[in-house]
């Protein structure tokens, strides 16, 4: 399943340029995601400045946990927007193009998220 | 358990401004995680601009699950440090300490390594 | 988000003894469960027998991640199923049972699978 | 690193028949890891009822969740008993066994715990 438009040759110069694009995105979800971004990178700076004050381990790894948390809840609302955007007419299709997303959707779930 | 010296009150004012630091590192360690950290960064930033440019939401995800592994490896040096340096003398201590040291180890592993 | 018949006065009454039911279950799908799950079960007799041995503390971490494994291998299935039978209808019907559909998703998603 | 007492024929050839034996085994915390291992053989059987019954695929994975969360508990009290029996004594021995065991745990500890 391609997600860019088809019969669309910039979009596909783009893709090979700079990756696969979105169908939609919604803009709340995308501001929100972007604010949380910003928040783990300031995060992950935190953590360099605790390795080199040499922290103790413990608070480190605490520190640490609350970035994998913060990085679900962007991968959560990426999948929101999937959902949305693109599974959702996938599905409504029927047949081998709603098959391929059901895959898709499931790989995504079990390879990437814990 | 504190990781600080004791009686020694510098160390404890550090603690009061700075949080607790651990009792030795590994300076081959440290650097690794230095360096890891400086990627993470990096990687941070490119999932910005991913989100940015709207790219597909299965292509996000699994950069955003290469951070979480890069993550991973940083606890991992982390927790080898601390056995070595915290831990160890800890359990050799027996008593009241090594009971203390094994209940912080499996809160660390547990609540903070998924 | 409901899934048992509207208006279905003995579904209703069956929910209330039995829990909620699947609004369709693919048969093949079913079978590989059920033999995952028998499978399962023998795993943890074995994990019972292992510990009763006294056996090795990390061969018994390997069997029990195992089963982990074989859990999700079971999740997996289901989610597949829930997508096709489930998930597929609301979204195609749009707006609040769509809507619905995907908090119910992404929860299921993000809470019970790591 | 191995386990079992040095020189002891019967042990090794147990071994080779049975597999590793832990060093020494607490007997509380061994009597709390067979009942929850019964427990669960019970959730798990309870499971496939569920999956027989055609039950809800969200109530099924919140299940599956709970099962999970149970195999954590056995996975710590066997990790706190590797520590103080096991893992403790290799700390002391310092040296080549002490790393051993450092890198034995830290193993079990990322590929076996999620």
């Amino acid at each position: 399943m391609t997600d860019v438009e088809p019969g669309d040759s910039n979009a596909h110069s783009a893709e090979a340029a700079e990756g696969r694009r979105a169908h939609a995105v919604d803009a709340d979800g995308k501001a929100r995601n972007l604010r949380r971004l910003r928040r783990i990178e300031g995060q992950v700076r935190g953590l360099h400045k605790m390795v080199e004050e040499e922290r103790y381990c413990a608070d480190v790894l605490t520190q640490i946990a609350s970035v994998h948390e913060a990085l679900r809840a962007v991968g959560r609302e990426l999948v929101r927007n999937h959902l949305t955007h693109c599974a959702s007419p996938a599905f409504g299709a029927g047949g081998e193009p709603a098959e391929a997303m059901y895959d898709e959707l499931i790989d995504m779930v079990y390879k990437h998220i814990r």
